[in-house]
């Protein structure tokens, strides 16, 4: 660590939250340079749903490079790219009936969120984006216009305020407030003041806001708006896509079907750089190398990709499994927060994301701090930080899982028994 | 192909200027589904500096991978990337006497060039950014603006007029203009409209922009003027920096000491996604996680990433090298422009950068089409498509050079010998 | 009116909805060309509470035309400009205990906004700014924004969607939501998106945005929120301040001491252009001549304006009249509204502002042109066009009172029969 | 002053230079409350090109108050604007044979450079605006924006630097540099970064902007390059229009028939708020309404303004006479210039528009300084206030004329005597 204190920037971050060097991880686990074990409930921060250095996409990998299959990542025709493209295309798109043309952006998240946004204003001609409160799409300018968070926007609020609204994300505001229908009211009345948009970029469910879960009825409210309005519906689907709520795509079992879906995170099953772009035929209107970048194809993450989707997407177990776990885990957090009253004030989930939701910042890392010493690695959110969030990966194994949450307990029952005295 | 036509968004670019499929590469070699070879003078737009799948980087990254080590890209600390950082800082600054602090931003370019923006914004308080005609950042919103070419902009130029001030780069206008004189006259006199800028940002070649060579005289003469009017100076050395030119940094030659700098492309030295923005410590504001992403530590990059700089950069062996290869390449490449007045206007560059401008943007595609069925992989460059970029790797062997060259030549030749007809 | 129809712009209003030319006016009343004479409760759009060519000021206005008083506007020292500022803090500021500083913008009602807000960016360093759905301020760009009704945003969209966040106004939703919460809200939760403003403006009535009327506990409440969060208030008395409501300052009655508050269309008292904008001491960060113009001074309105003042403002009799005239209109449109329900749907007003609000457009336009016919001008407003505006001068005679009235209910009759039909 | 010291803002300009208060005027004479004559060679910043209170106008205005004119501003059709209409269409217009619509904006000159821009940002859908350097256009955020002097942007740059392009004025930059050839260049080179604008705004001479005189060739280019590239051409004629320069238009003399032109200033010919944009029939694309406002339509300055151009345009003696005395007073400054070269630096001028350069603004001000004391009111102008600006009134009687120029040729003496000392 003596390294990255004295020469790495001010703005490192989870080194600080984890403050050890870690060396080599499998599945749940990762092992730091004193040997110590971790189970890892960050798991990537959502990249890791296959979990760390996945045995059955590592073999391929290997096999690649040691061929010397193309390695570097312009947007050339590779068998690596081309092999990926099929996989998708056969098991993820066309099972779901979804007709999504592939854009690779450069491999981050918050690039294809600019690319989603810049197609968006240039297919309507608008340049107004609806976004929501405590919404997260990422840091470059186009994205954190787009960022709820005020830590994130800290002395450059000045620039970010335009050409973008935001409206209360479902739950934000108590009472029976519909922010759904006050979207459509503000774009149905002239003298709202807000310019019709070029597009709404939605979350399902908000990661890194603090896990706030939309119903599905509100989302396909949210999409028959849109339509009605003749704007285009982006889902960032880049936490909670790829099979983190059961389904590969967060917004399957609410039946809409998004104008463009944004993947990255765990798309390459290897916590490999490597960003996805789905959209609608109609509305594919680039021009030939308009957004374009050097790593817009990273082989050894498709190499890893297509495996990924070939052991866990050619049917639907995966899908009940992650479910069946799910169900569990909830059950038990759910419990521990009847128990821990004191301080857990709610707790809520969808597939294998959940919360437990402190009555402060920090209750909830005093927790995971706790956690951490025990051997759990878990991480808080939400603008106030008071929010535990749990991202296992999705393949953890049961015994694993269990030893988990068991940390987790024993350190939510160490701190309320401190608040108690 | 036909899975890439079919699926791939309109965006896709270098598939259509090359189309076939790689499979594999080596060094400066890079091979097709139909076994056919090519030599690379593209080498993934400057990012394959040391060629294809080192051999000396590739045992160290399956060693890795095979071995367990974290993969994922999380800004944790590892042991590989406090590896990396040990060595960046012991053979690449230390020797150098520069004194920065290392941000890992998202492995892209563009990324870094939004990190670096944003902290001159905060640092200074001020939102206007000087850059360059036929300057090239990258395509999210905050480096787009920067980017000169109409091409990239188009349909979005609405919006991203704003907070930045385009200036003539050296040599974009004839006469004596010069065009730092002229950035200092229009920061010291307030009735120019131009507000003082945060930063500006500068590359010292244009690559994409045309192999536009800045002297050095000029560039200590924009270092002098930014520190007159306390303006910070980034380097974008995206594409000219990690020995391209022949020093690792672009500008050591001009003994500048620029307030950040970026580097990519070619730092993993395998063509992974990796990215570094060096901040000179007083400026280094952020605050812990403000600037963030998923994917910010590309631990297999800095496996490479490390071996690449202790191969290469432990003595200046390699600057000679390249500097050796410059001279003859350039030396050849001026005669055929002499043999071929009729349809090349002019040959320039600096280490392993070079450019042969055609009469018109037709000349150059067929060239380059021409080429390309002979086994050459060579791209257009500049905002009218004239001009030829060569950009080998820097490690080439003599007999690919060598080779590259005459596919060149010959297809030199052969369109010229239409146009003469 | 051919020369106009001829040469006149497309932009021309007014004279689309009233198509005859006018001559001469007096008090309430009009006359066009043919010599028909109208009943005004137009009044200028507000600019003329105490009348046309009030006789107590004309008198001023030609004495000091005839005895060569400085005429032109630049902001000098003027005996004129010394004297209305004079009188302006004597019978104003002082009997209320406000303490305001005075600038004279460009006559306009949208410079004094401009003024406004560019101060309050000045003074904070902030550039967002809350305003309200159906809010006007004015059409230059920096009002422009503030600005809701899409009409006047066509085709500038574009850019004009930034530095600002539009807030539901009083009443804008159903139910029970209260904006000013929701203000509260968004400002108090880092999540919310919303960056911290410089200021928020408020129109106590939404004049031209259909005769909203925020209850004077709501703009206590704003007043709570903005002293909280440490933002300034501006308040937009351009067409309700001057006594329309009853007091000279439309807030008077809530209570509050606004920041900033701008004054307008009435306060010369004779329809000249004039503008003034009160500025709390302690937040007159203007550098000398920093916002400037060339009628920054108009003197014949200062001479008109100041004796409006001692005329009317000398004591609270005006008040007194003001607010029994109200009651009377109030409960006469009220009756009328009971007795035409099939197309009246809500009556409201406060002091002599009064809105009747129609089914549709339709029916609102039928009914001002049927008005006008029988020689009343009246106009339409709000967003959607079927809010008949009542702004009769304040100074109104009895007579023309009762008159006005009568040939509105007349018309209310005559469209109501058809449409029972 | 007491009252202006105490209760103005600190934003008051005019009355920190003149510190007495004015009370009567008359022609080229204006005097204090302690009954001293000033020559007036500032002449309301040119808004009174024939003088102060002209008597041919002012029975005209005394007699349209007295019957009882309709005054208030709204746009409506009045007689006062049928026959101002009328008059400036016949004897304007029509001898010109130019075509224009005409808007009555708000009456600043600010209202009507906002009007222009938001028509040419709707006429193009473009955003961009192309102004230059030194350039002055008003203070309301759209014009704002276009105003070169970092003395009125400051506190608010980082919002203004927007939407907006500055290009070296005719003489700003020193050598061969020509900027009606470098803004072809840039709107001609796709690797420019400067975005297709919609519009250029230009002075044909810069009045606060420092004098500075564009010569017709220049002009007549910047027409060309207009048109070549399909973008407006606005020529803002607010200072140098209604005859400062001889003509009636400042660009008549280039034979350029620009797409817009915006007046005010000396428009009214009696210093009355009045402004009016004129715009070729074919990009009058506004919907009715669009841009409004109060103050729409000054019938008093209707009045004064028919007059004016009745009495001094029907034909060109009044043309003729202004030439004649810029001769003589370009002659006799230009022999002041050559007598105190150690403090004058140039001497130009166009019609009754001049300039004396002084060394700096330290001198430039004790010269105005000491003239004031001596009866001259005449002001400093330019980014750094080292110029001083001749604006008589156009229909100044010789006698006042040599007084005034004696006055500030002794002023001069005065100061360079010190200086040599």
């Amino acid at each position: 660590m003596e390294q990255v204190k004295k020469h790495e920037s001010n703005v490192r971050g989870y080194s600080r939250s984890f403050p050890v060097t870690f060396t080599s991880a499998n599945g749940a686990v990762i092992h730091d340079t004193d040997h110590k074990q971790y189970i890892d409930f960050l798991a990537g921060a959502g990249a890791l749903n296959y979990g760390h250095n996945n045995p059955f996409f590592k073999m391929k990998l290997m096999d690649y490079i040691d061929k010397n299959g193309v390695t570097h990542g312009l947007d050339l025709s590779t068998e690596a790219k081309e092999h990926f493209i099929n996989i998708f295309n056969k098991y993820i798109l066309e099972p779901r009936e979804l007709k999504y043309k592939m854009q690779f952006t450069g491999p981050t998240g918050t690039n294809t969120v600019e690319a989603a946004i810049k197609l968006a204003q240039i297919v309507t001609g608008r340049t107004n984006i609806i976004t929501f409160t405590n919404g997260y799409h990422g840091h470059s300018k186009g994205a954190l216009r787009l960022t709820a968070n005020a830590h994130y926007r800290k002395g450059l609020e000045n620039e970010l305020n335009q050409f973008t609204t935001f409206i209360p994300y479902y739950g934000f505001l108590d009472g029976d407030f519909d922010s759904a229908d006050y979207l459509d009211k503000i774009l149905s009345d002239s003298g709202s003041g807000t310019d019709i948009p070029a597009a709404i970029i939605l979350e399902t469910i908000q990661g890194e806001g603090g896990v706030n879960i939309a119903p599905k009825e509100w989302l396909q409210k949210l999409r028959r708006i849109t339509e009605k309005h003749d704007i285009l519906m982006i889902v960032d689907d880049i936490q909670v896509g790829c099979g983190r709520t059961g389904n590969f795509f967060s917004f399957e079992d609410a039946g809409i079907y998004p104008d463009m879906v944004t993947l990255s995170k765990s798309l390459s099953g290897y916590g490999l750089p490597m960003s996805l772009l789905l959209i609608k035929p109609e509305i594919d209107d680039w021009k030939p190398g308009q957004h374009t970048g050097t790593f817009r194809g990273n082989n050894l993450a498709f190499v890893t990709a297509a495996e990924a989707i070939i052991k866990y997407w050619k049917d639907d177990e995966f899908t009940k499994e992650t479910l069946a776990k799910s169900s569990k885990l909830l059950r038990i957090l759910k419990q521990i927060g009847e128990d821990h009253k004191e301080i857990i004030t709610d707790v809520r989930g969808k597939g294998l994301i959940a919360a437990v939701e402190c009555a402060d910042a920090e209750t909830a890392s005093s927790i995971t701090a706790e956690a951490f010493d025990n051997g759990l690695i878990i991480e808080t959110c939400g603008s106030n930080g008071n929010i535990i969030k749990f991202l296992p990966p999705l393949n953890i194994h049961d015994n694993y899982l269990n030893e988990g949450i068991k940390i987790f307990e024993q350190a939510v029952q160490s701190i309320n028994k401190v608040e108690l005295v």
